[in-house]
């Protein structure tokens, strides 16, 4: 990730302000405001703005319960309750936003994500970044052959160093021929004073699916951890799991009280299904417990023995 | 407006909250922050917390426009500029909190707004307060004549007396009933140590719908605006009204610049149809210009003669 | 339920349409549309429009996954896979209408689902039909000792017979006062030529919470999924069950794969914690499992022990 | 566009459906239903489903006002002044379903409109159909001088031809290589059977924004009605105005009443700011009137002309 010194000097000076408030605050979030947190190659994300802290969440549950909730004895407790029993609406009373820089492909995943307010880097008005996401060669995974939306083995050797060049010639020469046609180079100088240039709107679409854009970024707290409960997961992509990876320890120094109840009753939990029960059920009894007579199908019975961590069950 | 020792004390902790933050801060909002502010005769508004200013909106839209935007000159002309061509995407940008105390009645329409986050007091669980809204006499109004959604001429004297007497008492016995079938007065002291008390989610569809609710509402600034539209225009409902008043005060403290634009470019602007449109060029033009000829009904061109101030031109 | 003549010529007109259509129909709920299936004492819900059918859902996953759905062998095996996994947008592409006839207080719960349209029959704009829900004795229970928005015992004799009494006749004098106000009868005969009526949006506000109003309220298959799930599960207040339980039978006829699915992976279904999990894994091992070292609170566990069906283990 | 062998032969089955509905139908929208309709050199969009019609609207705006709207004496007449007071949510009530086939960049402004449901075809699950879009020569133009988000001049000649050679070649190129990556053509064939694939979530990334991608996009008539405001409007990029549109023929066909009433109050509506509203006061009166006075920016005033059609007065 290379700053622009602009950009810098923004941060810098975002980050040198003293406001007093009486809004409540959260020290570690405050420690980090603005910073840009390096992701992939040229990708970044920034925490620009934020309203409500843990005890923001309490406050509102205790509107809704009145009187009532005095006696559940903590703030711990209470958001703990709320996290286990999907009582949703006190953690939409917190609010984030990011800037964050990502390449087109992931972006395009993310805004399926629909309870967010958005504002894109528009190609139709500006010119693009000359920057692309290049994969690790690490990452450079083949097709898996039994997940049809995941990765298998590491491609190595030769046939990684054609793809890496594949990738990064052909930005390259579409970004070449992207300013081409702007008749404008990325640094706004002319290339052509008789040509025109092509309509940005129109030139745009010369651009290959890896290069970078930028966004702001709002949403709740609850539709935050909807998004990190499936990006941060093992089975999203790579490549948007890496800025959920990063978004996560935001949501750490922000609501610490509620990333361990989310750590606890979401990323860690699982769901049985009511035939996944019954097995689970006679399998605590030491009932024999066959998958013939479970009712569930094979890649269920596979999915259930994994993740109860008996693999000598597999079939 | 009363409120309790409880609540004054909270208040008074709230705000003596001297927080340092690196976010940006609204200094006129600060000033009211947690205040409760009174409407009808027990309810109020109080700003419990917020997100961003102006220039929050300024600045997202620039990492929309990237380097174009330099070219608009200020950050008002900006501002300007994206509500007169209802780009609403930076309005989304910033958000408010605000703690409610309202009718029923009322939160019935107010909840229609569907894209806010809300938290109300559960009467499932807790005991309702012991207040009702009973209105003003200036607020008795008749049912109106040609607007079945409206009020007309003020009802005076017997039967205004009669009117607010039937509201009053029907009110009270209703709540002294609630409090019969619960087994339990509203200070929490019970009745008759022998008798069980009837379930609160039972108990509660006995009270009127002018007792009054609790909410935690919070919502983006573009939705707060479209809230303000219509619920402090002439055609609301007095007693809605009167909350969107104090809230619009909240948002000229908040967001000074954008208050501004939402006056000129929402709340004092008009719309013309096409066939409004061809009737007004043939006013400007000295054209004679019938009702007969315009394709408009009745009701249209009186709208529009109204809206224009030409009175002498009403059917 | 009682219908009015004009309502039931309506249902009878509607029901005897014969339309051709190339769209795709549900045979099964075609049969009950449009009929009034009762609900409590007055209430009502019908179906009066739908959109889509199981292959709607199937047939829009095809287009996610492309070529590759067609290992999945069969249609009911896509939708289980679809429901597992929460993959929820290809229930999206289904939408039904109902008409819905219910308390005011039920009304209030219900539109808290802000993912759906609604068109409610406006107090504003015409009179409140004169009918007010009163419960059935075998559903007067007492407020519940451990659950605080629950019922527990059932209230008999004596002080039933109280609150009925009083439930009914507050409701009874309130409509009436609301006449009065009104000058005007439900039926539309005006009470005294001489006297104003005061304006509806405010004689309504003398209305109890066990009122009818009336609505449509449009959503698609994964909304209504949340809906029922949250509403026909025996933590929800009665009153609202009642409906959601009527709802689950249409849903039975429209889609019977989805229902299928949906009560295998979703009603039936548990979640378990990260350390709600460790104990099960060391239940099935025979490990010797104390609260103690669980980590779970006393609430969890007996949570925990309840939905396996180890009530011996109950602290 | 060229449809494959299946797709022909699906549409086909489709269209041959001849169901038996009680529900209300669309005669004219049933005629072109399923039906592939071109748009740009290889998109397309199809009417799937549907629901309601002009008299949906009209009956759940009857629900709403009750016995009152009897005096509205016309469906044409209640839906016209539903859209002229932006009473919305009667138009809620009807919902239409599409399968769009369209360029990635397309689909990346389409898809902000978040008030709709999507299933889009996974590059992560399938391979990418092998077309892209390439503008005809008649839409070439050159980046507006005036307007940094418009088109300006057409773009002749040799510079033409140079710019819809490198689109055309880069595309192919990046195609190429994104089969040689995967190690798969797009008929499935392998390439070398010694070599892995490149997982299909990496591979993606090499593919131009004028790739072609397609979903299915089902929303409901009020968002289709906001959606084809913004998107057939002249400011509208030419590449998502080609698709908006196909979809307002569709709309005509559909909803015939409401088509009607938004052709005069929406599309060819305008807006006048307070102080435009003052200026166009004036004008009609016949007193002088000067850009000086007016407190319009001259950006706002020459809107504001043109609109009314004065060029004379363009400053």
């Amino acid at each position: 990730m290379k700053l622009t010194k602009e950009q810098k000097q923004e941060i810098i000076d975002q980050q040198s302000q003293e406001n007093v408030t009486k809004r409540v605050t959260s020290p570690e979030l405050e420690k980090i405001l603005y910073e840009a947190l390096p992701v992939l190659d040229h990708g970044f994300v920034r925490v620009v703005d934020y309203m409500g802290d843990d005890t923001s969440i309490v406050q509102s549950a205790r509107v809704s319960y009145g009187k009532g909730t005095k006696k559940v004895s903590t703030d711990s407790g209470l958001i703990k309750y709320l996290m286990r029993h999907r009582h949703s609406t006190p953690f939409e009373m917190c609010e984030i936003k990011y800037h964050v820089k990502l390449p087109i492909f992931v972006a395009r995943q993310w805004i399926r994500h629909r309870t967010a307010n958005v504002n894109e880097y528009s190609a139709r008005y500006s010119i693009l970044d000359k920057e692309f996401y290049i994969p690790e060669k690490e990452h450079l995974a083949a097709q898996s052959k039994d997940n049809r939306q995941g990765r298998g083995a590491l491609i190595n050797g030769k046939q990684a160093d054609e793809i890496l060049t594949m990738l990064k010639e052909d930005a390259q020469k579409n970004y070449d021929d992207y300013e081409k046609m702007l008749n404008e180079k990325y640094d706004g100088s002319v290339i052509d004073e008789k040509k025109q240039g092509l309509a940005r709107e129109l030139a745009r679409m010369n651009l290959t699916l890896n290069a970078y854009t930028q966004w702001y970024w709002k949403t709740d707290l609850l539709n935050l951890l909807n998004f990190l409960s499936l990006r941060a997961d093992g089975h999203a992509q790579y490549e948007i799991r890496a800025y959920a990876d990063v978004m996560t320890d935001s949501l750490k120094r922000w609501v610490p009280t509620t990333y361990e109840a989310f750590m606890d009753y979401r990323v860690g939990a699982m769901e049985l299904s009511a035939k996944g029960k019954s097995v689970v059920k006679k399998m605590i009894k030491g009932e024999n417990c066959k998958f013939e007579d479970s009712g569930l199908s094979k890649r269920e019975w596979n999915e259930l023995m994994e993740s109860l961590g008996f693999k000598e069950n597999l079939l």
